[in-house]
């Protein structure tokens, strides 16, 4: 078959390409640690997946603006050995209102790491403790939880008890700049909320990972200066509490499905749950008492977001775990 | 309760945060005719969530770099009123293979387009044939599909006798520079896949959409220039072929979906397929004969990924083309 003629009409004609439309987000590269097992040559490594699956933002909090490329593999590379973890979830939104983002992102990740071989414990407050451990227990897992103590200087006492070599915070209130813990709609929750991120601002040693999705959590410290150019209620909820180790996600549950991913991609485990499990964790910290954070109603939902969306989350997740990349 | 001490330790512990990790791409701005509509102060103005979904890069393509942010949205205006629609598809990656990759995206998106009121109908050539008629029966469409005669300069004699106001191209092979069809590996295909771009080469007046993955479909001339940039082999396969509205996406169908859940997002009617039927419809395509466009396989895959996480794309699209944002 002869070579079809060249392009005969050479106009350009671009009203969808028109200068008011921008680019979108130019690949951004991965972290050293993790870009240096990379085979492509450089000007075509892209996002890795698993970021790019955190990145989306449902609620449009700009998560892209403050989310670091490589920051779920660089909390994976840290976890990978880990001897002792401590996690640290629950958020309490309203009085009498735990939330159902957090618990199942702090099961999941904490079961990979058990399977890891590392001894995994939780530290949450009373009011999302059965939150937490309905979602342990629908994944089969056990349920080590430490409840912290109501008052008191705790948390030297904690850690001393518990020697975490390695800390993690999954959607945990974060104290902001005047010490207040605040929603995202900016109010104070410091009444229903004990201040576990003490166990993060006390030198321990441990090395830190933190999991969020609005600012006003433990660890987004680390990322304080971009989420508060984000506005003025930003700058106000943002907390200082930093971590090591910071993911930033859409969601917070996806960013410890995240890291769990990437614990699969770096050990060639299966170590995230499926999307049939995914929607049985939900339902269950609803049948214990939690409630959607962004409706407040205690339905199957999470950030406002219908189960069916998590377990296509969670897919994805699962696909860019295995091998991330097709290589045709 | 006391509000918390303030936080104590304040040195900057970085390990995960240290130069080597770059930004996540910073959110991109919608293009003017779509952001105009949003009531979010500038600053706040997040990338659209459809955009986000479809900028997922499984293949590694630089999907991110070629993209436009609205793009889906800006097709989506464009088709919204169409009468006449020519939708052209149907990519051979081999000699007598067919890929799973086109006709299920433009089935899907021709279902939302007729349901609109618009007269839609199919051009490909004959081994694309029976598997655009597979994904059509799928839905429950009817199966208006021309096909492209082998030789000759038909094109005028189809846009005369088709008179469409708007052309879509979905995974649809774009000339080169040089006149040649190039397959993502640089191998010629013209030999398999009639010169269909044509359509879009003869001036026609119609309104012109392409949707692409690879850089080497109909309407990627649009983007050469960011294209090319990727490589040496990226510049070889580029396609000349430009249009009027460009959607780039980590895979050509999510691209067909992305303007069905931006239909839907217009429109408040429910346009997209779901879950379920994406299945039916690749394993549709693989009865008829098609093959995974990468694996070559004839498993029901499309570009090396499986079943499960495209119907998690078209599960998060549903929400996306739903409200596409959540309102606290």
């Amino acid at each position: 078959m002869a070579a079809p003629p060249r392009q005969r009409r050479r106009t350009v004609r671009r009203t969808g390409q028109g200068p008011a439309a921008r680019a979108v987000p130019a690949p951004a590269l991965r972290s050293r640690a993790v870009s240096a097992r990379a085979t492509a040559p450089a000007r075509r490594r892209a996002s890795d997946l698993i970021d790019q699956i955190l990145a989306l933002d449902p609620g449009r909090r700009g998560i892209a603006a403050i989310a670091r490329a490589g920051a779920a593999a660089a909390a994976a590379h840290a976890l990978r050995g880990a001897r002792r973890v401590l996690i640290v979830t629950g958020f309490t939104v309203a009085n009498g209102t735990p939330e159902t983002d957090g618990p199942p992102g702090a099961a999941v990740l904490g079961r990979a790491l058990r399977r890891l071989g590392a001894r995994v414990r939780y530290v949450t407050d009373r009011p999302n403790a059965p939150v937490l451990a309905a979602a342990l227990e629908t994944l089969g897992e056990p349920r080590p939880i430490v409840i912290y103590p109501d008052n008191g200087n705790v948390a030297p006492r904690v850690l001393a008890a518990e020697r975490p070599t390695h800390l993690v915070a999954i959607e945990r209130p974060g104290r902001n700049r005047a010490g207040d813990y605040l929603n995202m709609r900016g109010e104070s929750i410091a009444a229903w909320n004990a201040p576990l991120d003490d166990l993060f601002v006390v030198p321990s040693g441990a090395t830190t990972v933190g999991i969020g999705d609005g600012g006003n959590e433990i660890g987004m410290g680390s990322a304080r200066a971009r989420f508060a150019r984000l506005g003025r209620l930003q700058a106000r909820i943002a907390s200082v509490v930093r971590v090591d180790h910071l993911v930033v996600a859409g969601v917070s549950n996806w960013g410890g499905y995240g890291v769990a991913a990437a614990l699969s991609q770096l050990t060639g485990r299966d170590l995230l749950h499926s999307a049939a499990l995914e929607r049985r964790l939900v339902q269950a910290c609803v049948a214990a008492g939690a409630a959607d954070g962004v409706t407040r109603r205690r339905e199957a939902t999470v950030d406002g977001l219908p189960l069916e969306t998590h377990a296509a989350v969670v897919e994805l997740l699962r696909w860019a775990g295995r091998s991330g990349i097709i290589r045709p």
